[in-house]
């Protein structure tokens, strides 16, 4: 009878799962009660690649060690496995992984599929050939959700062909602390952006339902708050008053499980001394009752038994298995070993951990095995993988990186540069691949650049394509850390015969970890390039390829043009030389504020003592937000100007939207894309307002001469914050819109 | 009926106010029972010198408007007085201004004195030839609260003297973010130092009765959590979960209300989007009600009108006021007009302030100038006058910045210094007074070099003074800006025919907001001074007096000594030449991380994943806690050993205390302090545990051979940590003590 009840519960509670059968819920409960405890924990249980193939995280080609085959899938019952060894794989490499584990699985008694998940951060990171894209802060400069969308399509495409059913994606942590060295992952500073893109994709990742073999189930991470650790190193304590937390770290998280997104990761770091991993607070009252997540949570690696060896909250293993599953987590990442296995059965035989709390995890595992259609096959699809490495796939990714393209400076309209020029092409980017893709490329740290597919350019072959060999001059060698990208002599001798130098500088990839850096600023010899290259007296044109902002600031004003191309991906060389010499005409904004120095982190929502102003009675003025390029910056070859704003009402009343309008016109002589970008400004609030927060933006073309009206609707949801009391309001009164140059101001009343 | 009853629960409330006679109470309550609105209003008015002297901020003399006097004192009823004008007055001219003004008091109605304050922060600042003694950060070195009551108690009888019996001190901020340009004006980065210092200072200034004068009123500030504006400007936005501000800032608060300060100084910026100055949260239920002060809190500068003007919260000024004293502000530091008067007032006929609460105000500031005397003789006082400026005074400021004095590094044990060797002295600091000084030092920037006292020397001064002038080369200017401060030329010159170089550099003096910085890095031009100096071969010793750390990262290995001066006041020049040359045996020790950029400020305390270790299949380290020169590092020309370290029991049991011995031997040929430190680790705690907190400390002094035992008690109030929820907690389990390079366990159990 008590069982019936609770069956009875539970399918009330998971027919709220979206697109999730009647009688796939019934299997899954089928199944649950027929499980072992170990079965069940052993689905609970995800390892890494390296526990089962031969030689370990040495090896180089995928093949498996039947034992550890057997050892993880049969005796542990593990329920998925993640990542790599060495490198990426081959397709068909992949397809050998997949499906010897899941012929192993079949042998099982249960016979229950494992689900295999990626990193497929930018594009499908670990198989050869796959295509990789700009990483989320390039696509964030877009301003185009669209290609965001198309993007992860493609992501999808390619993780399915590799018969890999989840993403670890989209990131949708906001990129407030510049020094964090997963930056380059987020949608930079802005929560509307983040919001927007990370929907986006999500939706792109999974709207097709999950057994279509052109999707795959999404993962939001890392929840909550992960990028803002106080001092930027990766997976270091961060302190989030809740007030903060609930305006700028969780409305994405909120949206993208209103888009269905079927799983979640979680932050490794500590909020205000408590791991993420052990708050029931963060992972049960708010995403599981609060925000109505009814998917699967994931930790991130080796995050249970850290919370004892590391944030010690734990005094032993087991009570760090405990907490974590206690606090909410279904899936442990463990990745290397079966301690959590054992620690787990161990716990529950102790009455340490519920069995409930067990069933309420399996039940979302192995609902998520059936939403991916693993159950009907879990094998490689054939319709998956005739899709992989389509050309227009290609297209696609020159498209995002040249939207991604945000060109910072332009001084006397230097660029674009003729066609006919001789130009010197130097720097460490100038013959890298991997510091034009970042991290997460075919390795994880992206660096190893044997991994990445023949025909992938440097900027130097890019522009030695559109311009003829000829036209080419270079002083640098091949990869970032050539010795011959630093010869300032060679420099000087190359550019005696060059009309303008093109400097690439900036950042090698790098992920996680070990991308923690002591400092922002160029490295000195770097620094020292620049130098001599702006001592020859010719133009300097400096191509940036980084994940995150290095600083130019005395630099800046000493070269010509500045051209921020970030980690853009397979085509970012292209991109670079089509707005070079003009075949492309520049059309992206900086997705956060790009800081003068580390004395200097002030972001564009910044609150009004933030602002300039002079100081009561000194000579001395405090600068305020002053960032060397602001937040939404980026340089057109044509120009734009913009109509008065019109509002289809004087007072915005309750619920009711107000009209926005305004009409651009492109008033130069080429034709061009460009972001209408609509701020708002609340005059006066009980919680200290913005200065201006971005609330709605739309990207057009225009030709030259040719006008367009955009309009936004806005409700003042669109206008809330939270307030003292933890609630999201719009309180009356005045605020002002702004758009372009343009101010329009309106009331609103309850 | 009602009066009566009112009045009788409110002599209940202020006989719990520390050494306020039952006659002075009933006095009080007479006093408000007959006053007008305008007179109460009046009273809650802070105004600044500039408004009543001649001209306003340019008066150079102290001369006063009568007109501006008796519209301040009679027709707006001005309570308070506060700072100077142009620069520090001649102790005469002070006794002229005070006189002035309570004579004009006299002859208001109720004849109500009027109190002036002022910020004496290290030393009386704003009198000629008052003494001025090091900044906090480096009283913080010392190690040493009875040198702290000491410069305190002078501090507070030279206030007097000027017959000011109201000071602005002590700085309770925590000094964690090394950006900020008040850093030098706390006691560093840790808790426990901030409140032993604050508390000692607090009971210099009142333990012999506000009425002797010996004494000043003390005004703990800022409160709360000032020093920890994100972006390290003055006057930004902090965000603070209340975990963090109830471990980190307000622990000294607590004990500063317990060792009885009178008054409380505001912090000037948000927390969590609240301005300080309007959280009714912070001012009455966690001030108030459970910290139970009973004392007068003031507003800082101009803090009322700019919840209106800056912060937001207020849409009219008007709402500013009310917002302020219904949080809980007795008086406004307006400062330059009347408006907070005005405005009051029609605030509270239009019924937004209620009239309970200005009487609750203006009770709290008849009471502070009945405990401070003022109704007995408000002024100046022949007993104070005395003792201005007596030579011992001179003897306490020169072994405060002795023992301040921080030896960071000493290669090959190049210091000290032989007396017969010849020296060059140069750097910006080298014939700079003002960089010794730092803030507040007679002028509020301290850099107007006019003003400090005759016989203050310089290092160069110092050092010549020491080894005679034939000894000593410079090439350095007088004045820190110098241009010949900066010439690599001639200092490469100079340095042919010394022995060693002395190199001062660092920061000249400045204040507040205009002390906001955007590097912490050592200017380009020191940067290049240092350079040539370490190309000369000659041995370098780097004299730093700055008031924060900046970076010497890249340097440091090239140099044989470098020195921490900080801003040791009068006598640094003194301390910095008896060190160098062996007078003095160095026992500072660096109160904050000395951090090598600004992507590595991580402080003592740090947690666990803060730590040092290695990340996982990667090659990279990450350094986690690895600053230049760590918490509590300086170097002694004599060696000391620790024994092991003896507990009292293995258990610490309940509430009883357990006593922590160790002996320390002087194993060196020098007579030296030393400071022990006991630190403690908390090895599994439900809130991250920290790596380590310092517990306690004591300073020693030992000769050549001799040992010395110490012993600490420390009971479970000394382990606690604020809880999730923020509840003071020492849980059961295991610690580590460490004390030197020794390490003790114990268990402790409820």
């Amino acid at each position: 009878m008590k069982r019936i009840f609770v069956t009875a519960l539970s399918l009330l509670l998971l027919l709220k799962i979206q697109a999730q059968t009647a009688q796939e819920i019934q299997k899954t409960e089928s199944i649950l009660r027929g499980m072992t405890l170990e079965e069940k924990v052993g689905q609970m249980t995800q390892v890494t690649l390296a526990v089962i193939a031969k030689g370990g995280w040495g090896n180089e080609d995928g093949s498996l060690d039947p034992a550890e085959v057997k050892k993880a899938v049969t005796d542990h019952h593990v329920g998925s496995i993640l990542n790599t060894t060495a490198h990426a794989l081959p397709l068909a490499t992949w397809h050998q992984v997949i499906s010897q584990i899941q012929d192993e699985a079949k042998k099982t008694r249960l016979k229950i599929p494992v689900i295999y998940g990626l990193d497929a951060i930018h594009g499908q990171t670990y198989t050869l050939d796959a295509t990789l894209f700009p990483q989320n802060i390039a696509m964030a400069a877009t301003r185009n959700p669209s290609l965001t969308a198309a993007v992860s399509k493609i992501t999808a495409a390619e993780l399915r062909a590799s018969g890999v059913r989840w993403n670890f994606a989209p990131v949708l942590d906001i990129g407030r602390q510049p020094l964090w060295s997963r930056f380059a992952e987020t949608y930079g500073e802005d929560v509307f952006i983040g919001t927007t893109m990370g929907v986006a994709a999500i939706r792109a990742y999974e709207e097709d339902g999950l057994k279509k073999t052109t999707s795959v189930a999404s993962c939001m991470k890392h929840f909550l708050g992960y990028s803002a650790s106080r001092t930027g190193k990766d997976r270091t304590p961060i302190y989030l008053p809740e007030i903060e937390m609930r305006e700028y770290y969780l409305p994405q998280f909120r949206a993208a499980v209103k888009a269905g997104s079927s799983t979640i990761m979680i932050n490794s770091s500590e909020i205000n001394g408590v791991p993420v991993h052990a708050s029931k607070y963060l992972l049960t009252d708010l995403l599981r009752k609060e925000l109505k997540f009814e998917g699967l949570i994931v930790t991130d690696w080796e995050d249970i038994i850290r919370l004892h060896t590391i944030h010690r909250v734990a005094a032993t293993p087991m009570d760090a298995v405990a907490m974590g599953v206690n606090a909410g987590i279904d899936m442990s990442m463990v990745p290397s070993d079966y301690s959590f296995y054992d620690l787990l059965i161990e716990a529950v035989k102790k009455g340490k951990v519920p069995v409930a709390r067990i069933n309420d995890a399996v039940r979302r595992i192995l609902l998520l095995k059936f939403k991916t259609g693993l159950f009907d096959d879990p094998y490689p699809e054939k319709a998956a993988i005739a899709k992989f490495g389509s050309p227009s796939y290609q297209d696609v990714a020159l498209q995002s990186a040249r939207e991604a393209m945000t060109l910072l400076q332009n001084t006397n309209n230097t660029l674009p540069l003729s066609k006919n020029a001789r130009v010197l092409v130097a720097g460490p980017s100038a013959q890298s691949i991997s510091a034009l893709n970042g991290c997460w490329s075919y390795t994880w740290q992206g660096n190893d650049e044997r991994w990445y597919p023949a025909g992938s350019k440097t900027i130097l072959q890019a522009i030695a394509d559109k311009l003829g060999a000829d036209h080419v001059i270079t002083s640098s060698g091949k990869g970032f850390d050539h010795a011959s990208n630093y010869d300032t002599t060679a420099l000087k001798q190359s550019a005696q015969n060059a009309d303008a130098i093109i400097l690439c500088i900036g950042e090698n990839a790098y992920a996680e970890s070990p991308g923690n850096t002591r400092d922002l600023a160029l490295p000195e010899k770097q620094s020292q390039l620049v130098k001599a290259a702006i001592n020859t007296g010719k133009p300097v044109v400096l191509i940036l390829t980084e994940g995150r902002p290095l600083f130019i600031t005395q630099l800046a004003p000493s070269v010509k043009g500045i051209l921020m191309a970030y980690w853009s991906g397979r085509k970012t060389a292209e991109a670079v030389a089509d707005v070079l010499f003009g075949d492309y005409n520049p059309d992206g904004k900086l997705p956060f504020s790009y800081p003068k120095s580390m004395g200097e982190i002030v972001l564009y929502d910044r609150k009004h003592t933030e602002e300039k102003r002079e100081i009561l009675n000194s000579d001395v003025t405090w600068d305020g937000y002053d960032p060397l390029f602001p937040f939404g910056h980026g340089l057109s070859y044509t120009s734009f100007a913009y109509s008065d704003i019109k509002l289809s009402a004087a007072t915005l009343k309750g619920s009711q939207p107000i009209t926005v309008s305004v009409t651009i016109t492109n008033t130069g002589d080429r034709q061009g894309k460009h972001t209408v970008e609509l701020y708002s400004r609340d005059l006066y609030a009980s919680i200290t307002p913005c200065v201006k927060r971005l609330r709605a933006f739309e990207k057009i073309e225009l030709k030259p001469g040719e006008s367009k009206a955009v309009s936004f609707s806005i409700t003042r949801a669109d206008l809330s914050f939270v307030n003292a009391q933890l609630k999201t309001v719009t309180e009356p009164g005045e605020f002002e819109l702004m758009i372009g140059d343009k101010k329009a101001s309106f009331n609103y009343a309850e």
